[in-house]
């Protein structure tokens, strides 16, 4: 009954079916996980600065996501001539969420480690669906006993304030708590403008720590390869995508937005050219917050760059 | 990893997790469909005349229905005193949606009554989530291997017409077709008001095959235990709920709504009611359309009167 | 081509084709109206004190009554058992809108008498869709040679503001301005209820001009059959809806809700009631707001009490 | 200049100015509160269990209640032919919100409880606006130093919870901690229905603990005067009042809405009678929830509730 | 009366009046259509793959048409120093809708096809407003007594699908549909991007079938002039535009958005470029979907190209 | 208490407190207005032609700034490197709105100039937000006792109608009543673009009585520095921005939306620049209409544009 296909089995239209990412199969116990690549929501808000609802982030992206379950057989990108995604080739599944538990934040993010662990030791990629940007923090803890990585952030945001009124693991957070670890060996921060609550001894404290801080303009008038060739070679890249580094002009729904920022084919093509300079290892999409997305352009766009981004990290791996 | 509860497992609060109708296991393989209670999608709305968008409905009221499955331990209602639902008594599934072809109204038609048959056949109580009310036409048509059927509709509108245009299976039509059959011994039309498509012949052909017509104002003159006797005692009834029945104040999340509706308590006493007096051996819930409905209040309504007509039919078996 | 038809022609479905009012004929040349009934819109919104938009109330009640264009073979009312609006007997024509000048109420309010005195020079009874209140103003004053009539207020405000920083024209003054007409003989105000505008003056000074001013909680206590009875008999009644008069719950879209307002059925009896009781000769319905309305129930609102509103005046007048 | 009145100074509409509650004067110095009534806001949606966004309640109410601010006069309700809230005679001041810490609950709550103490020092009638339930908690934290107080709860759902993986302060659990306390005397529990996060044993915990647990239905069954009997004559009542009590028609913005609610002067009248049989000496609305209240509808109502209850609170008072 | 104009008749400001396709005449009898241009809605969207709503799209291009009937003197723009759309010069008349049959693609396609053949005989340009891009189907069939076209669309997707499940009339398929025609010379596919229902084998049909696909990113890198020169030069263009070619920034409001889009200025040139590069004979807008659109900039956009595209067509038809 | 700061005091994030612009001091009386910079709220919308709504928009604007209130030792920008506002140097203060009669278009228009003028007398540099276009009419009324002044307006629309139908002040208006004053020596007007309510005429008049009129493409065409140079140089600017300069994908939420717009940078380097090469000593920015921003995109735009545009503006003065 359930294969789908042109001919015989369903046709399987996207407005069709269970919500998980991409219609891949749901895996509820993590100690099964056998796939290329392991998606993972992490509904967890409670550390934003401004409006909240990155709960429901996981949920609108699995729902957009069912847009590009178009491809039965694969996606096909007639401008690269490649079909991405070939379930012929590829393996992907959908473990639900991490744990969350209301007004505790530690806990919250501890469950959130356990499940990229589950998703590392299994050998999948980590693909992690936010909540806000803090859900980062227990995605890098866990890579504490992986090979060294260097992380990649696309945000219009640095996110590197150390500590306020005791705050050390909120949204405004992530980049310095990752910045400390010893086997984050130096961060690429991409597409940040605008004030926000990083302050300007965090710049100074970031760039001290070994970061590379760039704005969209920077990115413009550089273009993508010269922003590329600014990134380590051949590294093990953690890639963070915080969604309001895109403009919000296409990524209205998110807690904190900043006009002036990225539009689609941007950020693509610097993901695609890093699966190509290096092996990324893990990624997050952060802050998308479904109830200031009316149209639900921004839920697509996460859904649209995270499945071409698979697709691209999965094609590149094979060459 | 999985197993949820209040002192271990995972809390699972509402907003967490895969959206299956109430957090339900879906079962994709429908030749081993094995509960008490069986839950479709039928995701069609090619039949509406006037706003469109109920194929969204199933998704919606998915969602909807993960904010009642708090209760690990079954749903406690203080006013009756009972846990319905209890996880040791009772088993539901999901079993995702019948495959719809888009321009192809009888093929999809086809497959949703395709969906049913093996509900039935599994011995599951049907419960099929709309799609505009011409699903309710397959639906019917699967029982057409079961012992006679009452059908207790509750809705705006008499869905009495015959043929129009040649149309014979949109959204007008569901009762007409039902009172054709030869299985199908009565039908109870209840909340029937105002204009709709069909006109004065409708009526009086429906009163003579057998209709019993209410309109809200009727039942609330003659109170729910008076209208509870107007419908065949120790019948087996399949029970079609349109959600504009219910009030638009309530309800507006639909693509004909009419003011002047039943509100939720008149319903579910009258669902309640109907448990109690016979066997209700098949269900639909219909014409819930996401894109009208930005405050949720519709999907939540149609949730919660199906966790709870669920409960309710399952605990008077029992009795 | 456009004849409309259940067996030939057009099936002209409610979501198909121009939106004029019921899909009545529209009559550009205000010269050529032939009709017993005549709509016109005031979009009109510089008289409100709170939320703007009303401006847009006639093209939204256009758009809704749509809906209630299904009955080729005039509106059915099983309830009654009368077919009401057969287009055999009954000729409705839309006007279009008065000429509405940005900046300036006086001309603008000059507009819509000139349109309201158009309809009464044709013999059709003018139904005019606001705009915000103060459009009343205008319509009241094309009556002045008429008949006497009696203002029948359904309301949650009672309107009655005399002068304030010079305004005399604004949505808070309009039952003010009437009571001082020579031609109006007294005012039943329905509906009032909470804070407004209006002042404790106001309200002595409404009854001192011979109003009788009742709440939603006090008809409901006494009913709607009294309440009828404390309205002068066999009068000309001009009949004034302000669409907050409903509840919040089914008439959010207006500027200013007030919780605690009537139901749909509550207001039709009284509008049937009334047009046993003596002659509708005017009516409008004001302060539809379709910005605060995503999901259009009051828009459909409107549409639904006007479409039985007209059908009930035309029906009791032929007895 | 700011001088207000319909005859000298400024007209000030209800869309003008800023939104202070009631455009009552702001106080940002919490030494020098000196009024009847001081109204806070606590922003803070951390302890929710499904859809979050609270902490935008306090912005949207006090938008709202903009509208209420028409009467320079004070609030003419001529039902009850009084003039509540005359500014000749009644102090209400507005002394922002508390600081609310992301990620951190302890803290956050600490800040609130710091306020209403300030406003209790003060001699202030302290009215919170929520901000999820749990916010109660360091309400009724800062009465410790009070004379005893009768809890009076007007809530769909019991938020009866003792403890779950470690939650102790979230949204489910206020009444809980509230019984808990020595000056405690007792809950009043009103409109409780439906599945929800409290189980079995929390409703036997409540009723063990000196709680009267009451539904709309039994509510409607015995009357507004017979529920106010139940409550203990002549006591101090802290009156909580979660806005998912109402009907989700009139109060769809909030996290977890529950239909079959009460509608607006169910409430009213319950609050009036209340502020007749003892003194309240504190209050809290809660819940609101401006993502899922496009309309605006649900804060109108938190606004108009507020409004109408500090008026009858100050005016049962004097007598 | 209904004259309009800046010194006299009525200032008929664009919120005023009823909305037919920039308040021009509305003919409803097709045997007497006698003007330039004719437009004519189809608002079918059975042939969608995700989300549906077009229905609605004529009515909200035609209500967002009325903010562009501002000039009485015609459309004057300064950069090109043209005053288009001269009301002395040029007729352009609104025909209505096709009459749409629920559940039955064949005959509403068919009524679809007889509109546009009443407007091609009467000697109009034909532009219809959809609707899907199903509706293309019957628009190209309508030419199959002209003289041949050349057809150019501007779109996402390739919308090359030949039958899948039976289907060969959804909205996947109609630029096969139109390259099978003896009298479609050949295709020009413009903005295709992403994944969508067509997979490879249709990508490499379409090119062996006469059509050149280029995508926005192409389209950016040659520039707008040698994009023109791919085009067949003196030929007659029926121009197909799927508003998805535009960014969702733009046009949220539509079935299957996909992120990376033209924007407006790119597709105005291109259509401008067309229209002196040959004969447009015919146009078609398609999938706009209001429901998704809550601003109102995709229709406004729809309207702002189909005014502008008019304007331009029949200009350079004149030198 | 009220302190705020990282280390002691309140953390004070962007979602606490009360609505000022930029979270700054309200001064109610303005005679002690003592600032930098004073911001002023002019919310009147009888002057628009078509959709309203644009009252709200200070209120919006105000809230959206608190997203801004981040940094408490100022706004550092890192691509300057420089701290803006530093509270230690820069005072801004929020005098609310001014007082608006509703009906009464010149008693409005004149509260607002009086506003302004109060402004200017206490040696504040004047921030205007509306409100429709038509306030810059009283604005610039405010500056006839002050040294002449160049009008830069940054707008979609010319605005330069002289009267149509004796409306003069009306949001089609303003630019033209500028030209006419003595003390405005010339006009720059940006952006300008598609039909609106200027007709040919208006641009003949513009172009005579002094003013530069340049489109988004002849913009981009020339760059920014270009444009720039157009300017006369060392004067004193007034600068008055209309949201719908910008793009509808990030100012969707206003009136008269034209696509083709303006993205963020391009407006704020050029108004960066225009603060450099002479004294800009007044700014308004207008017809920001939150009902069509359900994202809140608009509104963050325009609070993102003037905190930047203020920084920049005080930064340069020092230099």
């Amino acid at each position: 009954m359930a294969k789908h296909g042109y001919d015989s089995g369903r046709l399987n239209l996207p407005f069709v079916g269970i919500c998980t990412f991409g219609k891949y199969p749901y895996i509820e116990d993590w100690d099964q996980i056998d796939a290329d690549v392991a998606v993972m929501g992490a509904p967890f808000d409670f550390g934003t600065q401004w409006r909240s609802g990155t709960r429901m982030g996981p949920r609108a992206i699995r729902e957009a996501s069912t847009l590009f379950s178009f491809g039965h057989a694969g996606a096909y990108d007639f401008e690269d001539d490649v079909t991405y995604l070939d379930p012929a080739k590829v393996t992907i599944v959908d473990i639900g969420d991490a744990d969350i538990v209301h007004t505790d934040t530690i806990q919250s993010h501890a469950n959130i480690e356990h499940g990229v662990r589950k998703m590392l030791q299994a050998g999948a990629l980590p693909v992690v669906l936010g909540g806000d940007h803090s859900i980062n923090i227990p995605c890098i803890n866990a890579f504490d006993d992986q090979e060294p990585i260097h992380v990649v952030q696309i945000d219009a945001h640095l996110d590197f304030v150390d500590e306020r009124h005791g705050v050390r693991y909120g949204h405004g957070n992530p980049m310095r708590r990752a910045a400390e670890k010893p086997y984050v060996t130096g961060l690429s921060q991409i597409g940040i403008r605008n004030v926000s609550s990083t302050a300007k001894d965090g710049y100074e404290d970031a760039r001290s720590m070994g970061s590379d801080i760039q704005s969209v303009r920077h990115v413009r008038k550089m273009g993508i390869e010269a922003m590329l060739k600014r990134i380590p070679e051949g590294a093990r890249y953690y890639l963070t995508v915080d969604i309001d580094a895109f403009d919000p002009s296409i990524a209205p729904g998110t807690g904190t937005p900043s006009h002036g920022g990225f539009m689609y084919y941007e950020v693509l093509e610097l993901i695609d050219g890093l699966a190509q300079r290096g092996e990324i290892v893990g990624m997050d999409l952060v802050e998308v917050a479904p109830d200031y997305d009316p149209t639900g352009s921004t839920s697509i766009l996460a859904a649209q760059l995270l499945m071409n981004s698979i697709g691209r990290i999965l094609h590149h791996r094979d060459v």
